[in-house]
């Protein structure tokens, strides 16, 4: 008997055999079922960043109908915090969630994707990285680590931190003992400070105990949680250190190769939908917790003087002057950043900065 | 013979008739196919508007495999412009693209989801509608016309418009003839202008005719290929009247309701995606067009005077009161707005505020 007339006969065409195959060939690899690993750097679960990386599975895992099911690892349950670019990069893992600048030792140009003293905006760096060229100059600066990068999501403009000293003029950094990371880190310590690195579960006890002089964090939503209104006698704004910090989120060469198109798509596609959610995440909850942390807690905010602002952001130029002579890759980068900022501020002048003023009108 | 042990017999067990069934069973609703029409109010592959229309649509093909295929339509090719809501309600039609403004005679409240003068930026309006409970509030106005909302995309703060009057004190908009639709001309009329409306096509001719004496459109980018360089003097900012006008998807509750899940959540993706997208369009491409319109069209390029904006705010203000005494939805969302806009502005004080100033110091 051939094999189509038993088939016939048995009734087990279309009913049997084609559910599901009666409306169109499925292709076998459409079929295909992938189970990935995403490690990231932030404690599980954490607000709005973990988040970000928990949501952006759980979309992937609706829009593939669970074809392609992505398990979140927090920081240190896989991999630690810092091991996360490594993991993909060897292929231990096929993706992970974090923020570009931590990979500063690898690779200088990658601090640019995430946050620049004095550099681009939420909105300017989503313009930058997804319609003014900057993405091909990110996937450049990874292809030799066999990483593929997407952007996640944003801070918006970070807190300018936590202090116990005044900041009056550019001399008071002199001596300051600062928890600040990557650049600015770096301007600090160009202005005399002392920029140290405390891991984010210590960072309250130095504060309080006065290991440390100040730190930075990244906004009133985080900063709340953390109790660093009991520990620190001033708020500073703005975060001219991290003006808003894109989020990455990356997977392995070998395995975005080995998805199928549909589902490359849609990794893209939610990543994009991260990055939307995660600064309207942070807009929405941070003015909230800073109503709580001034009227509650009664936080003094003050606002660096502009003289200072003024010495930081001459002190920023030359930090990045600095990187840029690092490398070839970050000396284009940086050159493709600049020119792409200066046409950001132009713009910005007549539309954001205009905009910024009617409240006051 | 039992089915099972002549299928095993037969050896078409994973192999023949399991391509694609092997790895799980195939619901039969997942491959059906599924082709939508979306008409939009734009002309066909409009700069960054159509396009981003075009855009979604590619986007979702990709992402279902070619299971929901999406044929986009020019306004006017299937129905008018403004004709979209109602074929998208009615259901002649899957979906729609365009701005909630345009349906302000049917339903008052829906303005405060496209723009409101001196109301949200693109990034508060984001973090309103996706993350503070502005959809909700948008679902519930659209749900009488079986119609459900999609932010997908932002055209950033506008440019307040082409002029070949000055306008030094508010009475300078006395007897003025602008071409300004919604709400902003609602303003200029209480300023007592004549709002006027002018199909986009014949806006040139007015201007140039004498017919009015200005017109507000978009920003630089789509501003310089209508040519109203050549027919105004001034080019005013900011654009008071639109700072941030958010763009709809919107998909007929029944045709919503057919789709099986997994293409809902391709459908919502796909709209956060062109949302971003949009945006960083304009950004991108709004101030190299800004370049060519001063340096190379000596363009005048000047800011409504301090006062005249203070006036607008408040007659603006006025307006908002009169709409939200129109009907019960529109009061409701009114409240919502203007309380999330409070906290904006409080916390873009600290934040986007001052970012602005970085590029004085």
């Amino acid at each position: 008997m051939k094999r189509r007339s038993f088939i016939k006969k048995m009734g087990i065409g279309a009913a049997a055999v084609g559910t599901g195959l009666a409306a169109r060939a499925v292709p076998a690899y459409a079929q295909k079922k992938y189970n990935w690993k995403m490690v990231t750097t932030w404690p599980p679960h954490f607000p709005a960043l973990g988040e970000g990386a928990d949501l952006f599975a759980k979309w992937v895992d609706e829009m593939s109908d669970g074809r392609l099911k992505i398990t979140v690892y927090g920081g240190g349950e896989l991999v630690p915090p810092l091991g996360v670019f490594d993991a993909v990069s060897q292929g231990t893992v096929e993706m992970g969630h974090g923020a570009a600048y931590y990979w500063a030792g690898k690779m200088p140009a990658c601090q640019f994707f995430a946050a620049v003293p004095f550099g681009l905006n939420a909105q300017g760096l989503n313009a930058w990285i997804l319609n003014g060229g900057g993405m091909k100059l990110w996937e450049e600066t990874y292809a030799p680590f066999n990483v593929k990068p997407f952007l996640g999501g944003n801070t918006g403009v970070q807190a300018g931190g936590w202090f116990n000293k005044e900041i009056k003029t550019i001399d008071d950094y002199k001596g300051l003992k600062m928890r600040i990371p990557g650049l600015g880190g770096k301007v600090v310590k160009k202005a005399g400070g002392n920029a140290v690195l405390v891991a984010g579960g210590e960072i309250y006890t130095n504060l309080d105990r006065g290991v440390i002089d100040a730190t930075e964090w990244v906004g009133p939503y985080h900063d709340l949680k953390m109790g660093f209104y009991k520990a620190a006698k001033y708020y500073y704004w703005p975060g001219w250190h991290e003006p808003g910090t894109g989020l990455e989120i990356i997977v392995g060469q070998k395995a975005w190769d080995s998805l199928p198109k549909d589902l490359q798509a849609i990794v893209k596609s939610a990543a994009d939908r991260s990055n939307i959610w995660m600064l309207s995440e942070f807009e929405a909850r941070n003015n909230a917790a800073l109503q709580v942390l001034v009227n509650k807690h009664k936080v003094p905010v003050k606002q660096f003087p502009k003289g200072v602002l003024k010495n930081l952001k001459k002190l920023s130029g030359e930090v990045l002057s600095e990187l840029a002579a690092k490398d070839a890759m970050s000396k284009k980068v940086y050159a493709a950043y600049s020119k792409f900022l200066k046409e950001a501020s132009d713009w910005g002048q007549l539309t954001e900065e205009q905009y910024q003023t009617f409240k006051h009108l």
